[in-house]
């Protein structure tokens, strides 16, 4: 929405050839509204089907509260991630809806809303120090309103703990794969099925594996076609795009 | 299907417990025939929904036209990636099936099918030279029997060609970004629409593009949320993906 | 100005040839001076048009605050990068010329001057944690005497926030886009106006960003022309830069 | 220039509300034009300040040269970088006003312009391998109506070459260091000067140069302010910055 | 073997306290034997367990003719790897013993040995391009004297392929696996098998695969225990381990 | 063992065509068992030899304890890697079979067992910063019950104290090197003995080793056949392919 | 010194063939002692003119305070690297012959001793945040017996501080360069002078500096020939290298 | 010597306070001269000690020629590195004096010279294909007049090649050594003598080796005091700076 079209509305206002209150209804979502320094992104609810997100790594919590009283009076759904368990503290006072994910460090606050999308996403991970990931996922995906399962600790090293769960492979609609270390997982996972995988590279590993390097190279290098690769460590990356794939 | 599954099969048949036909049809997929050095993964239509599709980079051309010549046999979709023009003069004799897409350096052989899915992939792409990675995107899909539509050459350094197709974007159900260089039409497009995007970072570039590397970590970094990525130059694991999609 | 010319200097006036006010001006601004372990580049303001600005990043504070008196004493301007609010609280006492920018990280103290230059330079982010690099570049441009405008969070994910202020860059002289993540804004805006874009990556971003490799490597392979690119994180230099540019 | 608005002229004119000579003026300058896969960025003149360059690598012979008919048509200037001498020979036939600069591996047809600017920029090269850098900005700078003068191996080895013409560089509006191997260079020659510096890497060196990396970071590290960096071997970048720099 | 033995060998021969014949035997096989600018390593027989292998990347025709006629007179096994079918047509005239593995690129002469060793080596490969870097493990095995079998093309994109073959994997002492792309064969190997597992990265890929470093990373860090790596594409030195290993 | 193969076994016993004992001694060893988030693969010790290990970076006191008490239950030997003395104090409360090497960081406990395998592995250092990554390799080796020695502080820069150690070298069934900074020991133990040669980078070093890079590159391309290689830091991984060997 | 020589030189002594004397003096200086952990390379001051310098970085203080203890023992000088105050402060109480250098960390004893060697080395820094990394540089001459100069703070930003000193440059006999950033104070310095010059890159610097890779690269790539590279940070190295270029 | 000089000279001579002779010796040697593209730098014996060497790399065969001419002209020696022999087929005719090293691709002229230094420099490579590198840097000793020898093939592989020859390296009084691969050689004989040690990495290698980037970091972090390092390939700067050390 362009300046240019609310001057529109509003000439057409000014002119009576807009009763005021379709004026009203056009005019509330403006696209972005400045919060100080922040420009607050408030149409993205129409345009990508969810509002923004707050990554909250390097962000002041000053500037994380006066976003957060924003979100809450839009009445929207409400998701910060990599936020830690002192900054929840602080926020929960007085704001009861919000919750926290210990494991995602998210903190959320999820409007009644009923399930969208066919089918569920399944997220798979290698180790259960790739949890935290599969959790930022999970929270993503729920408060989008889509239907999640979880199968953890399944990694190459013992395959016949993946192979044992084949069904359940097979059922979900969407598999979001989080390995670290050699990441070999989604390889696997994906020349067992047929749906998409999404594939999260994990910073989980020493020596050799750069931080994730390792894992996210794996993943490009796939061998099995159908699968793609968000950043290291991107949950919520992971869980957006699953749930723009299953709208 | 395992081995054991087969051997089962045979002693029913041989105890009369089931009847030959019924064992025909189980046993006629194979889930691999030995072609000599190559394993062909018969089973893979049925695992993954698309016969294997043959990497011609650093095969002989006499392993791949024995390839070829069951891939006929079996009467399924064919598709060889990364072929040359010479390999497509030297398979045509006497296969008059075969296609060839100069462009995407693919051969491939349609068999007549109705398309499935529902709207269309679109294929954008930020420059000129990026067009052979697209290509092969595009002989993907059509070939798994998606829609397809292309928007070449529409880069950021002149974003206006862009937005004037938005109309377009907003359109397609799933929009692959092909884009070398810098990458950033991935990040543009994502910030545009509500549709998953799946970039492709291509080798298009010099200097500090180090063949691709610079627009692959521009497109993991997405700041966007919406975007997955495959290889550099991977048109067809774009495509496939896509594919998997819109099943 | 080599110590040779000062001997000549020095030797004239002993022979009287040079009267001694002409030799008192050519000498008072020898070329450097030895505090102790640092040279002072005193020479510096007539070469480069502006006085050695202290890097604070690894030096002592005992060192800085020896270099602060003789900046003080020679009554130019003083800016003082990567400083700590510790050691602002330190230096202030009994200094109360001195001010300081927490988001820069940034000591200074402006001498009364008139602007000079043509027009202003806008410094745009991409997202709210690029703000501190950008005010490094501000308060480098202010004390340098040119007119600043800033233009914050208008990253592409939502670039409609950008293409909003499209009439702002183009008043704009010389633009300074700072950007984390994919870096993706620079190639934007320079496809937008016909004006010098001096790019900044940040360290902002996680994972596969490399604390900035990510969005140097975008911005170096910009593929609209009329991009130049600084360090990571180097706003000093941007803000330095765009001086001389509109000297 | 958006379609809706060349929608608006033509129904203006349909209506009689616009005189056709007006409606012309309006039209004849499409934001860009479909030539089969290059979207022609004619507008970028308007833009810019200065007409889309063409890059031959990896582009077709046959598309380049419908690229070039087309701009002779709109008698503009004409660049094309990385044109090989067969590509030349292949052009010049029938179109007298090309011209090729061998070193630059330019194709180039000056429109009759006088020059715009203040001053002149000034070229220097660390050795003669990195003339053929250089040379592309001069061809740029030169097409774009801008003074150039060039001092070219003047290397940090033998630095009395460069103290020698320090007069030349404080002449200098603008200057472009090109240099390979360490590319130290670009910090003496700021050091040395108050104008801004565009430092342009190159891939001259071998062994641990990584084909221009090695001068890529030391010109980013670049301890003197006042210093920006293009990618390595970018020629026409640097000029075209210059340029910009000198409206 | 120091000279100072040989000294002392000569010395007691002097002295008469050691007869001819054990003094001859003791210095035949002198440490090294110098042809010009190679040092024939002829002792390695002895500390090593076989003779040095001569890698013939960027060693000239004439110096490797000059090496195999010294190993044919010690009548021991010979082995040249990366070596050309130009130069084995060159070395075969005259040398009827020489043998040409196609695949692999080695020239070798098999004395004849009896196996050494218990059970066997079992050489996978993930695709059928990983097939020459087996080829040269298998060729090194074989002329060591160690008993091998392969099992190629069984990547985990099908893994049933590999399932399958269980009770092979199950029945060797040793496993190479040979695998480029992402490598992720290695880890499900491991995890299949209570045997020591050498992992050779290859360059098979394109794109992010970097010439085999993915990979590498991939193996190096492996989340199943017993996998160790050897140098990219290095065939000989995996097959030269396990028969250490298998003496 | 699959689920569909117990199912078999309950419904024999439900028909009783197999007797209850028989059922529980194949039932009793299920795969892996459900701790909560952590899937215990305690079918390991038969398919590879040696219980899962525990790797205790990056996961939460409460899950290592909970999986202790199941492996304490199951009298099997332990080992928890990279574990800190705060944990070991932690959980020694009420176990008194667990002890800690606090150079190699690891918790263990050790099954009354006798020595198997023949000969011994030597564990070799280049320098003293590397013995705790050695004594990983130690600890691993003594509780698989394999026979070690240990010859630490003997890298290149003193070569006489390596070479004054031969005879211990040239007994060794395997060897193991441990080394950072350069990694040079390997390739020259690799070139004394006829024995596999197990090389561990460390990342001890500073500047350009970059963290354990240059010692991992030095041994990957070790000039000396015999060597592989594990991850950088890897004590464990080089103990467990060591024990796999000497089965 | 091998064990075989002192055993002879045992046996020799049994058998009286050599007085008491004067196997003492050959045994005296056995080529290492095992202080429990650590192999003191005691040999080491004959063979390389000085003993063995103790790295302190990832050492126990234990271990460092037995070194410390043998070494006193043994009379000669005294070298400990990277060593904190802290550890300094432990170490002083009564040994009172040890001294500390702040800046350079580093902890000394030095026995009376003459200058030997020709001349002077003289020691570069680029600016003062090099100088601990020069420190210890100067430290490690000084206890070498090599004469000193240093000259801090001249780096290319302001060449003309470099420049007035010329004549000292041209009176060393050695110049280590000691700088961070981008390094290229070592190809100005050599190209000024005819001595060899030793090159330290630091890691000073940030963003694109890399940890001193920047410098690293720069100095490896110098177009002036007579430079050579010591590691990042590695004051200690360049001293050793010029001591022992000045015997 | 600067351009004010030169008009100093040339103003004395005008006013008769300085002879025609003393004149026309001062300037007959002016800095560089002008060919066209290159400065020469013909002062650079005076500087450095020896006339500028030209690296053919990139050159063009029109440049080299000329630039040859004035060397013969101005008597002194020649080298040129990095010469094709093609190039040396076109110099050498109507060149008498020229002469070609085919390993180390250098050509040469050598004026008749005494040898000048003490002792000689040793030349050590790893392996055979380092041999041209390692000629290079013995061209390079040779045509400055310095004593040369040569042990080339005595890599870490089967080091009592190199032990056996202890006495040699200790008569040197400067080791160049010469290896790729991993490099590990420059380690091991820096541990043996008491010499300064340069380390040439060279390309020598494959997979891992990284083009020489191996080899380099294991040099750089040599645990053995005592060794700089010079570019990957560069035998010329080796030898060069061995020549400054022994002047």
């Amino acid at each position: 929405m362009y300046k240019h079209t609310i001057r529109k509305i509003l000439r057409r206002l000014e002119k009576r050839e807009m009763p005021l209150n379709k004026a009203f209804n056009l005019l509330k979502d403006l696209p972005y509204e400045d919060l100080g320094f922040v420009k607050l992104d408030s149409h993205r609810q129409i345009r990508k089907g969810f509002p923004e997100v707050v990554y909250c790594g390097g962000k002041s919590p000053r500037h994380i509260e006066s976003i957060v009283n924003r979100l809450i009076q839009k009445k929207g759904p409400i998701l910060l991630t990599r936020a830690s368990a002192e900054l929840f503290d602080q926020l929960k006072k007085g704001r009861p809806g919000l919750r926290y994910n210990e494991l995602a460090k998210a903190i959320y606050a999820k409007t009644p809303a009923r399930k969208t999308g066919k089918g569920f996403t399944l997220i798979v991970t290698a180790g259960t120090s790739d949890i935290p990931v599969a959790e930022e996922a999970r929270v993503t995906l729920d408060i989008m309103g889509k239907a999640v399962k979880v199968l953890y600790d399944v990694g190459v090293a013992g395959i016949h703990r993946l192979l044992d769960r084949k069904a359940l492979l097979n059922k979900a609609n969407i598999i979001i794969v989080v390995a670290g270390m050699e990441g070999a997982l989604a390889s696997v996972v994906s020349g067992l099925v047929s749906r998409p995988v999404i594939a999260v590279p994990t910073s989980v590993g020493y020596g050799a594996s750069f931080k994730g390097l390792s894992a996210l190279l794996t993943m490009l290098n796939c061998c099995s076609p159908g699968v793609a690769v968000v950043n290291i460590d991107n949950g919520f990356g992971a869980g957006y795009f699953a749930a723009l794939i299953n709208k």
